[in-house]
């Protein structure tokens, strides 16, 4: 793929690495692909072909599902250009059988049956792991998944918090807490030890981080505890306005930085999605984004959480300078992967060259695949690999920062070390 | 110009091709330049030279046009270094006979009277038509502009509507309305009337798009029909408000967007200029922004009219990433050129590359001139053809995602097809 | 360092150039570090080492200097990837007879004793400068300096204002306006009267700037004499509500425009920064930023002093196209080097190619070093150069646009041309 040799070097030493994935959404008990299906109903291509004019019948739930991958094949073409396209083609390539360099509708047949084929093989999950040459894969979970029924040291526990923070004040969030933990939530009391409860679970079952989403507009800040109860109490009686309801997603945020804390756990921040801009869309392609937002806006919980490191996303290429001043300022601030809306090469570019070249190398984390199932890692992090090695190549080696094998050790830190060292694996 | 090979000849290949430019400000019934005086009276270059320390009293209408050109000539040394800088030196090499890739005040004299002598040719729309290779050009045309004495086939009629939007509160654009369309707008009621009007004379003209330029701070919603009539009252009475202004100004917007709708018409969103910021400037040269913009303040109109396509232009780099984003989800965000202060090269390079990494290739309409003037079409589209062919060379073809002449078709796709399909010209 | 040809043959050009150093915090009293203690203690290293995991203990004024450097340097491979870590190795190498490419705790005593033996020769400065290149040398001087006691022609004044600005609340402030002016600022007339003083002293001993820096928020306007008058009361009688306070700051930044009318200065605006943001930092650690921030703040500055000429620096990158724009638009609007966080190849790359494409090309101050010890001058203009003959190569020489010795004169003119026009030097 790199047209320039020493590039090409770099990256072919990349290659041979084995690197952990800090954030995925992989289900571990149906890791990889049951079918073609499972990989073109990414959202990727599901909204990038309706935002290329794809009409949304072909995507209910009884469509069938050959017929949804030929309709889907069929809008491809449309998409040919995208790094997202490079990504499922390379798939084929890896994992199909397929040699062409473009899909069309008339390929469905042969790829759903070399799928049907290969992912029905009870060794396809080891294949596919084997293959992509990763070992740890972090998860996404539910606050009251039992984490059961899966090999917790190559699939890594990740307490996903965005339901307590933002929906407690749905009844169904507040019983499945109170199910999960034996503890109603009615005030900041109850609430810390159902929290507590969580940790205390998840660390046990070899939970590396705890995670979240976050608005653009979101800006935390310590609530007052009989503030934080009072508004525990308005939500239980269905009467919370949005200030109040606002109050009490920075109580519990706040209370989970306390609980990273006490239990020595990461706390990944991803920051800047608005969740239904297009109310429209396609399942899961409706968010968006606001770029007026700042890091400042957590200033307060960087300084009251000396101790937490804080390995943060950002959507948007011109908040990576902020990104990367404050994690040069503060010690607890990580940079984290190419998220979504930046996960594009022309952004990972000139975001990982600001990174490298500002932020101490011991806090870069590269990249992570946020993967649905198994299969997208491979390409996600060949795409990054193969950036990687540019950056290496122009503006370390050529500009006489580095040897060649300083450049490697340096990739190997950013791909696999600094993941290993920040969350303990 | 180019000097790695591969981009030279994919520039090759998009030089040969005829295309659309769908923004312009050429006067249809006056569209070449008559006199150097036209050329470089344009607002880059009074605007530059008098950013460069140029007083402005050879701007005056009463100043001799040869003379305000030799001062012109005798300030633009200092900028000598700006892309605007090379479009003319473009023009007197491609126009004028002109061979040096400097001008001074000294060539004064051998300019003006080339130009005298070509300009003046009975045949030379045609000729600078021919050389250009353009084939349509759109228009900005007056709301009361009577679209007669021109072919519409080649300049194209297209509605701007910042006068109606923002300048209603003007008894003089109110008048105009009602001599345009014999209604006073004097409630929703018959704004609407109006407004259709306009639309039924533009459409039966050929009009193919609507338009509009908006400020950084513009956030547009429904206006209950009331309300608004509330508004045009307070406006004819000269008693608005700023805020009753401002409801105004987002009642007239929606409603132009239901005509675009009614009227299949795309709706041009140019975003984020802020008008007489340097209120001493150069004549159209007073305008700025406040980067502080996003595009989640259209959110509202995006999920309102999915019927209404909107090729939206930026004013900044960082903006470009909103729009890429919003065109990947939303079916109806286009984007569109490179706009105002992000038409400069390294912007382009930087946002054309996340376009076409990004979206799908039909959403993209790759550029277009603003021009005031005939001649300016040429280099401009020259300009952006060479980055255009120096992405399609290294972040496509070198990366192994097109061949050659697959890399020229995704250019002919955004130079030309992507404008005919999406204004049905 | 450059592998590129081209680039490398107009860096050695650029590099025979003297420059001038248009901003630094140089004590032209003790200019030169006088042991590695000085260049170790600079604060990108003392921040990026805790930022990487440096205890602050280390940092006590009383602990033993060259133990300080054995910590640091032992810390430094964390951040050996940084931009700042190769000025520390050019100076190791250019000052220091260091031949390696990369330091450890072990090259102490052989750094320490080479420092020692070459800081103490009385004729260190004088070799630090003439091997540097540089003329003329900016300083950053208090309001009460006495400017006694060095060569102004070498070391050029520059008034800063920062503290009068933001902190005539400090009672410390105020006494030490009073006894440098002989007035007591308790009203608008008598803050005039003072700040006159002021200017008269620094212009007189050859002052050729008023600088200042300012956080994002900053929105300065003119303020009523009598309600300044009344704000000072406040600030006097320690009444000033945080309201009054930013009006205060208001009314004496828009005084100190006049002045620089008044007086013929240049105003240095250094837009952007929020002190103290990481609390618990390292000395000059502790300042960060919010991208929420608009030159649209500084318009009716801009329009009010028509005269006065503003070298503006910024923040952040996607702040540089406003101030590339703004630069474009106002004739008094300079752009001016690239500061602090922005100060990074990859954003100095970014931000001068689009300086260089939109400028005119006498309004760009291309570079100043920001240093606190002469050492640090070198291997950041040596950076800067770099960088700027790779831009001049690629965007300008490769396009055409320029002869390679257009090219080094553009060169000169943003490293020492400009500034000498500028601020008249």
């Amino acid at each position: 793929m790199l047209a320039d040799r020493l590039a090409r070097d770099l990256y072919t030493e990349l290659s041979k690495l084995p690197f952990v994935d800090p954030h995925s959404h992989i289900d571990p008990r149906s890791a990889p692909a049951r079918s073609l299906d499972d990989i073109l109903g990414y959202h990727y291509y599901t909204e990038l072909s309706h935002s290329a004019g794809m009409p949304q019948d072909c995507l209910a739930a009884d469509f069938e599902p050959k017929e949804r991958v030929r309709t889907l094949l069929s809008w491809l073409d449309r998409i040919d250009n995208t790094a997202q396209y490079r990504w499922f083609i390379e798939i084929c390539r890896s994992f199909l059988g397929f040699k062409a360099d473009r899909v069309a509708a008339s390929d469905t047949d042969f790829l759903w049956s070399q799928a049907e084929k290969r992912m029905s093989q009870p060794t396809w999950e080891e294949q596919v792991l084997k293959q992509t040459n990763v070992e740890k894969i972090f998860l996404t979970n539910d606050f009251d998944d039992s984490l059961e029924g899966f090999d917790t040291a190559r699939y890594v526990p990740c307490l996903r918090t965005d339901d307590l923070v933002f929906k407690l004040d749905d009844p169904k969030v507040r019983e499945r807490l109170a199910k999960a933990t034996g503890v109603e939530p009615t005030d900041a009391g109850m609430l810390r030890q159902a929290i507590g409860t969580l940790f205390q679970h998840f660390v046990r079952k070899g939970a590396k981080a705890c995670a979240i989403s976050l608005p653009p507009g979101f800006a935390p800040t310590k609530i007052d505890e009989t503030v934080l109860s009072q508004g525990l109490l308005d939500l239980a009686r269905g009467e919370a306005t949005s200030s109040i309801k606002a109050l009490v997603s920075w109580g519990v945020f706040w209370m989970l930085a306390e609980h990273c804390q006490e239990f020595d756990l990461p706390f990944d921040l991803m920051i800047g999605v608005n969740r239904k801009v297009y109310a429209g869309g396609v399942f899961q392609g409706q968010d968006l984004f606001d770029q007026r937002t700042s890091l400042i806006q957590y200033a307060d919980l960087f300084n009251a959480f000396a101790k937490v490191l804080f390995p943060i996303s950002v959507l948007t290429s011109s908040q990576n300078q902020e990104l990367v001043s404050y994690a040069w300022i503060f010690p607890n601030v990580i940079v984290n992967g190419h998220w979504w809306y930046s996960n594009i090469p022309t952004f990972i570019q000139r975001d990982l060259t600001a990174r490298l070249q500002a932020v101490p190398k011991t806090k870069i984390i590269g990249y992570y695949s946020d993967a649905y199932k198994l299969e997208f890692i491979l390409p996600k992090f060949d795409m990054f690999r193969q950036l990687l090695a540019k950056t290496l190549a122009d503006d370390f080696v050529r500009t006489g920062s580095c040897t060649e094998s300083q450049a490697v050790s340096l990739g190997q830190q950013v791909l696999c070390a600094n993941s290993k060292a920040i969350f303990r694996v």
